[in-house]
């Protein structure tokens, strides 16, 4: 039964004991304690044998059980229910799985429930444990801790997606225009709409926590949800900023395309030109008149050879002046 | 009389009786008791006997015989009126059927009118009937499970929309731009927002019926529609999400057509400078100088034919190699 | 004085009298009763006259007499002072014509002033008599009525230009892209915002109206009112989706000029390139060498005609596969 | 001195004395006199003396020295200050003169402080003094009258851009597109957020004055600031419905030079097709063949001539009935 | 230990004493004394040593040792802490140098720590100390004068930008459109962004200091943060405002860039119109038919010569006419 991923009672920030799936109801019936339980990608048998330990509400098991939610945070009776999206860089794609992770908080335990692709919570629990006078503030300072963890791994995701713009904007600006840059940009536009989807619901998310009821979240740990939040917010802001720098890296790709489109006509033109006048001097010249006295001089044909070559490169230094060629 | 599908009164969640039109009135004397029931476009004359049996305001009825409302919840005294739009995906005709129900719900009756495409609730009533721990929540329960099955609706229809969404990347980043392209991102905005605006009023309309009156919408039922309330919020972000991304695609589409145009003139200046070569060639020697040395060479023609095409390859070799062929 | 449409009083719902101009303050002293008069641009005279039989602020005299307001909603004191703009389709000239009404509404009275073009009440008053049961809840029914109307009308405005819309849709994706194309999409742009002007204030008056004073709009007209905002709100929904449509389609008829315009290109560059094949052909067998042994040949021009047709007619079907021509 | 431009006591709604700057506390003694004091860019000192006259905040009298602030209401302990930006259009140089007026509202006392270009407000006090009844009601309706001389002027700066826009609109859709029109659209656009930037607050402003402490605006006063809310809306209205009209222009006036642009390239591509006629007629028979029968008719020549002649006209009808000439 | 840059204490506006680091809590026992410390870049032992001498909140510090935190006022407990962002033209290398400044304000004292590029407070603490009848207000006020020259170095920096988009105005309309002209475009856009980020949660910052905890920000204090709000709300404007024009302009531009596309295509068919008539009447006397008269004439060759000329100045004159060249 390798769902539950790690299940202790702890008492004033310390771990009291080990406890079994099958004996958190003794736990719970220690007030003094409160009990965390991480689970990963629980069956249906082990969800159900879970909402009756700790009395869940009907919807609240069955949102349990759904991966692919909104993130949101829900109260079903004593028991807050969250859901939230965790987000990691896949170098090897180049692509960002996403994950999502519940959250059961009661007055008494905190249930966290990993779905998909995302790091185990073993460091965060290790960090808490390492710092019991922080960790004595209860279950919410468990849920803080996790969720911390969980915002600031969207940092460096971000950042990725600042420096992919950054490359985009090189290649507009310093080399051709492409099909790859324009689908690019249409690729970051999809990651950051992507990441946006996950984060922006966080900002509320934390805001509340920030004034919860007391008996779930205690006074002194609502500080900390303020620092969530205003994380959330600094993520969204740069997404907000990236999207826009984003939708003007379109524009003025397009509007250089357009640009390299003009150059190349104007150098065709100027090309052209160029090619007709000795076109139309041969053209000239192979006219069958009877009496054409220059047909007849002697020099005639190499004069008439200089003479268009000339003209060639004379149109050609008029073009260069005016930057046609 | 086919207007009517089903009609029962349900005691303690369990069908005890299937009820004649004419008979409501005698089922509304037990308070413990509610009604359910099915109408399918109704008549004039049905709407009126309707009204007559639920005492309902004039504008409410009025409102029942009209389709093509937009989706609202209004209170008429005692009674609560409910319109929502359904939608189906027609696969035959690659296009979404909108249909409309409307609900009323009293102390001790819900009625449901079905208007335009819609699949019937016999589905969804008999599951209720299967679930009567459920089912005895009364008519705010029967109500939820009709929303919800309205709702979940829309999830297929986005879905489907959303690969519509895929192909259409596909069409743009991996062929060529095509009239056909541009019309089929016009068509997807449209559906897109048609479906925006039959499901944008029912964020609101849930979250006000988790707020509703008791005495219409027991406590213990509030919190299904904060579900009803979750799917809707959902589908509307997904709409949202694939019109951004779609009116993205629309400028990128119209990017990599300024590209593709931009490669046909390259293509094109190419080939006319490779083919302006032998056309001045042969003009210059069809010069009618009298004195033209290389006409008179034996080996002449051979030698200016040979030197031209090597010439033409040349160019053409350069062209290739900075990209313009 | 024909600028005086209609002056009746008004008891339980029935005419009791019609009331001269000069009489009116005699009905006013009748508190069962209620005045409903109609105005067709009144002059000066008519309106100070008014103001003092109605007692009526200064502020609310001057508005009624300058027509061109934005639709508001005002309280002088005990009066309400409602200003609508009304629009009508005029087939002849394909454009809008809007109007204005005015609206003072007492505790006894309803007072109602066209301005510029606008259909006659007589039609909405005539219903009204004709149903006493409902006009015997006062001056805020005949208010009612009236509103009822005005909003009525905008639903054949607005269904025309979603029509107009459908055929600039077909133009622009069956058809060529034209100049007029795009004109028309502007103008029926500056149509549709000309009514979103005239109909979304709409939306705040007759919420407001629900929830007004009872003294002036008893609360059992209140519901109807909401069946008015719940028309506006269709209509502004109706005008917002065409607004947003009509933006695509200027962006995708743009697309479709761009794809028409590199379709030109196309065919003229393969035209040009088959084009070239003869007179480059023919150029070379106009030089004039002295040894070009085709020449001599007696089949030569025949054979040299029939294989530059071949070679023109293969390069046309290359072209033609390729999809250039 | 002359940056006192008037400076008088006003009781019951008349002037009963021109009020020298060194004697004003004498008149604000009198709480049933209120004294209308008009500046003209006052120095500093002025500004100094006429804080102890008044006994004003320090912040308000910097405020009051410096011009280029952002319209604003606020209130320094028993005083009202204001800020307003006044606009004329400027025929000459064809722009829009802004400046700014000051007021600072007292119990008893309103100062008006104008900067920059503005007409004197002279005729705004003639007008008040010629109706008494009004401007017994105090400061508050001095202050109005002013307001809304300055509000009424932004009418005709903002009609003269409606007109400016629809010289546009007949630029774009009856003429060539040219640089001038994109310019005009883009000067057009500036001058609309400058009026934008000046208008605006103004809504919040005179919302603030219809429900402000009565001591400083009367409560019969009151509506009359309503009256500027209107129209301050109003003026809003103008400017964004011209501004999303002018957005849709420069798009529209991008989709006719792409237009215009293609009907160049079709016009160059069918002149090109209709010369290549003759030029490959008249390169065949250059041919120097032995053989060549055409070349020995006697009526060869004219023959050739009038066959290229034929087909040059037909393709020329060809194409213009497809419409590409 | 160069972290403090000064440290006094205040009483009645006047610097008492220069207070030693370790002697800080001597000071905060004089409740009619306030403390003003300045730090910069303070490192982890320092902020430990201030953590404990004002008992500040763990989070608290753990923000103030990082730099790159967005905008904002948070309180913990009695202290308020907040974070500013600086700005200052660096004209060297033509971009924006961005620095913060963290606040934290207690009962009777205030600390600054300043990270990154920004000027020190030297100036503003001596301004301060020159007007002690206003530094008396306590620390509030000295918290005023340091945000004020904050949010006062955003002016010259937007003023700067502004006129880049002066610039960039010019070079659009004036000269010819460049790549220069597009990147430039862009790099503004993402400076104005920049910008709008550090300023705009400036708004709310100070708005809600204008109504904030007398304990901290005294009442007479208050109008002064007002004054910032102002600015600050300025300052905004002017992004918002240069940001749209930006917007727009980048339009113009592309529209402009398809004018001279434009113009050069008609320019290039002009003259190659012109050329093709030469080149087509050389062709026809260059035709080898045995009876060609005109080739037999004395006259022939000059007359055609003449007559070629004489046609393509005409058409040059009907294209300049037409206005193609």
């Amino acid at each position: 039964m390798n769902e539950v991923v790690n299940c202790a009672a702890y008492l004033e920030g310390r771990r009291v004991s080990n406890v079994d799936i099958h004996n958190i109801h003794e736990v719970l019936e220690h007030p003094e304690q409160f009990l965390w339980l991480g689970l990963h990608e629980p069956g249906e048998e082990m969800l159900e044998k879970f909402q009756k330990e700790f009395s869940l509400h009907d919807l609240a098991i069955e949102d349990a059980h759904n991966a692919h939610q909104r993130p949101k945070l829900e109260r079903y009776g004593d028991t807050l229910f969250i859901v939230l999206r965790t987000a990691q860089k896949n170098e090897l794609h180049n692509r960002i799985d996403f994950g999502e992770t519940h959250f059961f908080v009661g007055t008494h335990f905190l249930v966290t429930i990993r779905h998909g692709s995302s790091i185990s919570y073993k460091e965060v629990r290790k960090r808490c444990e390492s710092t019991p006078h922080l960790l004595r503030k209860g279950q919410g300072f468990a849920l803080y801790a996790i969720m911390d963890s969980i915002v600031d791994q969207y940092f460096p995701v971000v950042e990725a997606m600042e420096e992919e713009l950054q490359d985009i904007e090189d290649k507009i600006f310093k080399e051709k225009p492409t099909r790859q840059t324009t689908e690019h940009i249409y690729q970051l536009k999809r990651q950051l709409l992507d990441v946006k989807r996950a984060v922006s619901p966080l900002v509320d998310i934390s805001n509340r926590l920030t004034r919860f009821d007391t008996s779930l979240i205690s006074e002194e740990t609502q500080p900390y949800f303020r620092d969530i939040y205003d994380h959330a917010l600094r993520i969204n802001e740069m997404v907000d900023h990236a999207r826009e720098l984003l939708n003007t890296a379109l524009e003025a790709n397009f509007s250089l395309i357009s640009i390299s489109q003009s150059d190349v006509a104007k150098k065709f033109a100027g090309w052209a030109a160029i090619l007709a006048v000795p076109t139309m001097v041969a053209g000239f010249y192979g006219m069958n008149f009877k009496f054409m006295p220059e047909l007849e001089w002697h020099y005639g044909y190499p004069i008439v050879v200089f003479f268009t070559i000339s003209l060639c490169i004379l149109i050609f230094l008029m073009f260069r002046r005016s930057g046609w060629l």
